[in-house]
């Protein structure tokens, strides 16, 4: 199996992406890799050969700055767009970038392509939750506006992924809406409602709430993009800021030094529970391969667990999943 | 000024809510209270007989698991349809209630009315930030669905109110979107957008981010009722699953529970830094007469707060000036 890895995507690229791709490279024997971007900087963290590992040098970089489409049709000879089109050629099974996400998306639309009947691809990032298990949420962002049938084509891309993937027997699939029951929400997830409820191919269990996100309330949870971008920037904003004020509260004087002292690796326990990076990437659902964004703020850990992600999806071959059901 | 009370309404009814108007009708001496409510349970809480209160007796009472439009239409002589015809008749001047929600908004809608001209009232609660000052937030869901032109009224009624009960000069308005540039968002923020933009008795200052409102990014964000209610249901979930998961933590070990002790003051006024009971009940923007719902869960304080900030509304006169507004 081949996974082609943009080297220069990421606020700690190349570095962290490519000792990241080194890690996958010799844990999986199954595995090969190509690394795309400006050799001379990958291979400053490259001591001699490594079996299984190829580098292809492109001379530009899409940067995350970049007006996205833009820069996926002029930047021909980036990083990215090599990667990508390796895919499109059938020269590598999937593909790994952690660089700007909207490029990432444009790519995989206009390169990769999508999969047959696939109206919207979604992208679908493992979410943590309190008991560490995770679950997936689509769409985050890739399509700002749903109609109703796109709902369920995310349900049933996010309940092939479950199960091969994330090895969850007939997983639950929640609605995200304003309240549990049946006629709540906006015109959208009441019709959305109707269409899951009636789905064949998914194990719908209702309507879910953002409160209870945290603590996993169905394995597969779908949205438009719009909401799920919404929530979830809301989500890590308030975490963020929660955490950063209890970081003041704790060195504000003699005595919270103390307590902090003594509770120090207790909160940096709690703080990893809430980590993205243990939970691989997004992956992008609906194209022909699996595309898979890594985290922009990656380090050598999270690219390694994005690969490990995106080598199940390959093995499990969920593109093809996908495609049987939607056919049906 | 008169302002009629739903005694019966919220968790805590009659207790806490007659409480609350104790310490309002003490407070204010321009204030007359009319309570609304079964007169046995209210009179357990009053001692003789208080200057400028008035108790009227109800038999029924609108539940919280009650559907709301039709209890608003069959239980005419609850607390809450009592209190809400009393403004509707002009023997009250604003109302207030810590009872269902739905019903509130039905009430409001039904018995006291809309402004003339303005299409869709919204819920507007002050919220919470780091720094104390909070800011107002509409529509949180008086209605899932809203169009562009809609979220303009949300900008002038917000605005009104900031300036006038918060006393803001020129209160800057956000549009909440998941992106601060122009051109993001969905099909509504984007329309929006330019309606904003183009608006002459307002202060936009662009698209604001749901992870920035905990720093308060705007004096008044607006959005639809159906994001509005879920950002705000992620916000407060998020920050009680943090406070939860950290309370495990302090009480884990011997050494964690010698922190906790070190800390717990400080941390109870980090968690008060959230706590929406200071910053008074939810304005339901656009009805003829002021009409307030208080928290669910709301204490005597919280109940005094929404009181106070009822008692504001009606001394500026703010659907007046909204009205004015509205008609250029």
């Amino acid at each position: 199996m081949k996974i082609a890895i943009d080297a220069m995507g990421g606020d700690h690229a190349p570095k962290e992406i490519v000792l990241g791709a080194l890690s996958a490279v010799k844990e999986f024997q199954d595995l090969e890799i190509i690394l795309y971007g400006v050799k001379d900087e990958i291979m400053k963290y490259i001591d001699g050969d490594v079996p299984r590992l190829e580098i292809i040098h492109s001379d530009e970089v899409i940067l995350g700055t970049d007006e996205p489409v833009r820069a996926v049709r002029r930047k021909k000879n980036s990083s990215m767009v090599m990667m990508a089109q390796a895919v499109a050629d059938g020269k590598a099974d999937a593909c790994v970038s952690a660089g700007n996400t909207g490029a990432l998306m444009a790519a995989g639309l206009f390169i990769v392509g999508r999969i047959e009947g696939i109206e919207r691809p979604a992208l679908a990032p493992t979410l943590p939750t309190l008991d560490e298990k995770g679950f997936v949420m689509l769409d985050l962002g890739a399509n700002a506006d749903a109609k109703p049938e796109h709902l369920l084509q995310y349900a049933v891309m996010g309940s092939v992924y479950a199960e091969k993937v994330r090895g969850i027997a007939n997983p639950r699939v929640g609605l995200l809406n304003i309240g549990t029951e049946e006629k709540k929400g906006n015109e959208l997830t009441k019709e959305a409602f109707k269409l899951l409820k009636a789905g064949q191919s998914i194990n719908f269990i209702g309507n879910v709430e953002s409160r209870d996100l945290l603590h996993g309330p169905a394995d597969v949870v779908v949205t438009d993009g719009f909401t799920g971008n919404m929530v979830l920037k809301t989500l890590e904003g308030t975490a963020m800021s929660v955490f950063s004020m209890l970081k003041d509260t704790l060195t504000s004087n003699l005595k919270s030094k103390i307590a902090a002292g003594l509770i120090k690796s207790d909160l940096m326990k709690l703080k990893g529970k809430m980590d993205y990076s243990e939970y691989g990437g997004a992956a992008l659902f609906g194209l022909k391969t699996p595309v898979v964004k890594a985290h922009g703020s990656s380090n050598a850990r999270a690219l390694y667990n994005a690969v490990r992600q995106t080598r199940e999806m390959v093995k499990h071959d969920v593109p093809e999943k996908i495609k049987t059901i939607i056919k049906q």
